[in-house]
């Protein structure tokens, strides 16, 4: 079986990292495509009404930044999703800079499972979102 | 201090639901809006060589419609996300529609948290993603 992709294995402490501003185009746009219309993202006035005084993005937002470099950097494509916990520690704000970091924490060589902290941080270097994720790296034929 | 909404408890077992359909554009915007251009969701002959053998919806979309039915329903507006996790058990196909459902496990009165268990579906009622869900719900004034 040939491959095109490399088989490589994964070093602990391998870390790859992707960055991204939240726009106010894309919280409407977040909100159109998943139904999430909750005023805490849309409306300043109910917003302010609660203890973050104001807007926030979605947290779904760190989510999809960390989904994105496990998906294209770390372990890259081919990879399959099997598990991701998330703690939201801070709000994120329109406007703000996330830079989502994974790093290998374990690597299954015999099973293909890998295991990697995934951190999200603002652009104060805020850590905004915590987790771990696990993932089955394939081998492509 | 008035209250504008109602500063109620969570019953066990309270559920609520929320569906939507995975389009071809809402996979694009979601690319767009997260950076994630994992081939797997957007490139049909890199995905036909994955154990998938086509193209799959991005993970994201199951977690951003439990956040939809957390922040829209219940434990509804005001909530404050916490923690979230979530497994991911079979692949959303473009055009998949999915059903997000929430039931309450736990609601500690004194603190405010509340605890649901999360599950999302597609149209045949093959769960896709299963999860927790820990939020606080803010009493706003």
């Amino acid at each position: 079986m040939t491959k095109n992709l490399p088989s490589q294995d994964y070093n602990l402490g391998a870390k790859a990292s992707l960055s991204r501003q939240i726009t106010e185009a894309d919280i409407l746009r977040m909100a159109e495509i998943t139904g999430d219309y909750n005023p805490i993202h849309l409306d300043e006035e109910f917003a302010k009404r609660t203890r973050f005084k104001g807007r926030i993005a979605h947290g779904v937002f760190c989510a999809g930044l960390i989904s994105a470099v496990l998906g294209t950097k770390l372990p890259g494509p081919g990879s399959v999703y099997l598990k991701q916990t998330l703690s939201f520690l801070f709000p994120v704000r329109p406007g703000d800079t996330l830079t989502a970091e994974v790093e290998v924490t374990s690597w299954q060589a015999d099973k293909r499972i890998i295991t990697l902290k995934t951190t999200c941080s603002n652009q104060n270097g805020k850590e905004v979102v915590s987790g771990e994720s696990v993932l089955l790296v394939d081998k492509l034929p």
